[in-house]
């Protein structure tokens, strides 16, 4: 498997990508084909004595920063390491892109280079975030600012399959972001997204309220990419005003440094399974071919797992399972409903 | 001053309701008028030892449960304790009206009983929540699931005067939810209302990511109801979530449970910091009277804050600020604004 590696996106290109990159040639057997300053790749490896064993470089003097719009990637900046690396996966010289770089690019890029499969109508960002015990997904996470009731009904089926076959979670339970549980709960996109969702062969179990989502309310939560992306921002700030919070105590006294001393090692497992940093990143769910995201502050260790679900991504074969559900619906709904937006 | 007090509201009701009350006569030296099933709450008043000093009764046999459609207030549930408080305050016998009863319900009765303050468009529900240091209001956080942008703006300018008056924060930094800090960031109604936010004379912020909330973004949050529950409820969850697992880590091993002991205290206070409970609920934000909801778990110490918060409400003659802020802004846009939705 050859996966196309953006060089130059998030905060710690090309180092630490150049890291992640060469222990998962060995750890997860791939090859890798690089986008970005050829010159710069060739002396950061130099210097910090990384192997490029298996690795292939294409030059891409550009790069788009996270200050960039979105748009850029296909106007000023169609020579970046995202823009080279997402035109090479269409070309087929790779099975899937991995980048670190801006989400909104990255979605656009995505979207205009890579295409969306034949029926979806729009690419969802989806994070894998963590809960309880385990993860969940959040489809979509602020991709789309504003959907229809068929966008999210598509989220559902694509987060299913991914958790499926990437996830190895069973018959994934599929459910829909609201404002209480009962069916009449939401807005009109609530109402007939429900509604949509409940013809499907998903596991779809209804609503759910935001507050049971981090302990274990659902394996897919769909939403609207503004509702979304409010719960993500959401979950991020209490998770670290309360990090915050417990610092203060556990610094405040020689005693409490002593207490605190004690629980640091689970203290620290803790914070562990709470940063969705450590899931590696979000897949593009809808893209004709993988895409995935690793966080932007992603370090050698998060871009290996990124690159393991990445792997996982092409692996499941989530891609041609999504095209033929989508096929399969368009068939039995007299290709109706895939028509606008295309 | 006199408060008209919903006796049979709540979890705990009628007995935590009266504990608050009566510390409420003196320590807050108001009276109040209760309304429920009379007989219930002089029996419990005397088996438990409840002094009902300064307080009057008047009976209302039935009662609106959490599981009550909020309709029925208007219909099968006319007789209840909260629609009798509603009629009371709306007839002039009390100053305001408290319920820790269903929202819902209470959204629906003070709209119809008490109406709202000419030219405003809709009631809000308008909780008071913690922060790093202090608290800010969110408003709306659940009352209106679709909104006007004209609403929103009306929900800053009303969360504006009550943090000034009732909070006592001078020139209260109003802010607008959103997925990012761009004035270009959301969807229409987030772009409609910004700009209309930013022609008032509030103190204006701009936009505001729900990550940076919880740290000390603003004083005051404007959002639509669906958009506020979302953020309140994963608020919600991820506390619960990590303070359910800050418990396992204490409990884990018998020197985890030395140092947990060390503290103890020091938790607990920030459990308390943390709990929106203690801020004992959320204004009714619109109504031609003051209106006050209690948490529905509220306990009598709950339920004292509460009653100090509606006090306040009163002191600070919220409800005539908002009505003059409302009427000069008609003055100068030429009533055009605020004659649909009446």
């Amino acid at each position: 498997m050859k996966i196309i590696v953006d060089a130059f996106g998030g905060d710690n290109a090309p180092l630490e990508i150049l890291k992640g990159c060469a222990q998962a040639v060995d750890g997860l057997d791939i090859d890798i084909l690089l986008t970005g300053r050829k010159e710069e790749i060739l002396r950061v490896a130099k210097e910090n004595d990384i192997s490029l064993n298996r690795m292939e470089i294409i030059d891409a003097p550009d790069v788009i920063t996270m200050e960039d719009h979105a748009g850029e990637i296909m106007k000023s900046k169609t020579n970046s390491s995202m823009a080279e690396g997402l035109r090479r996966l269409a070309a087929g010289e790779g099975d899937a892109f991995l980048s670190a770089g801006n989400s909104g690019a990255l979605v656009v890029g995505a979207t205009l280079l890579v295409k969306r499969i034949k029926g979806i109508k729009r690419i969802a960002f989806a994070p894998i975030i963590p809960k309880k015990d385990g993860c969940f997904m959040l489809i979509d996470s602020g991709a789309n600012v504003e959907c229809k009731p068929e966008m999210l009904c598509q989220f559902g089926v694509m987060g299913s399959i991914y958790m499926q076959k990437v996830m190895k979670i069973p018959n994934p339970r599929v459910a829909l972001a609201n404002i209480g549980t009962e069916e009449h709960k939401g807005g009109e996109l609530q109402h007939e997204a429900y509604a949509m969702l409940q013809k499907t062969d998903l596991n779809f179990i209804g609503n759910v309220e935001a507050r049971d989502v981090p302990i274990d309310a659902a394996d897919v939560v769909v939403a609207d990419g503004f509702t979304g992306n409010m719960f993500l921002k959401t979950y991020e700030g209490v998770a670290i005003l309360l990090l915050g919070k417990l610092k203060e105590i556990f610094t405040k006294s020689a005693l409490n440094k002593m207490a605190a001393a004690i629980l640091l090692k689970d203290i620290k497992a803790l914070m562990k399974t709470m940063d969705y940093n450590e899931y590696g990143g979000a897949p593009l769910m809808g893209c004709a071919k993988p895409v995935f995201k690793a966080h932007g502050s992603a370090k050698a260790k998060t871009f290996y797992n990124a690159l393991r679900l990445t792997k996982a991504y092409v692996d499941g074969d989530v891609v041609s399972e999504i095209a033929g559900s989508v096929a399969s619906y368009r068939e039995s709904h007299g290709q109706e409903s895939a028509e606008d937006d295309e």
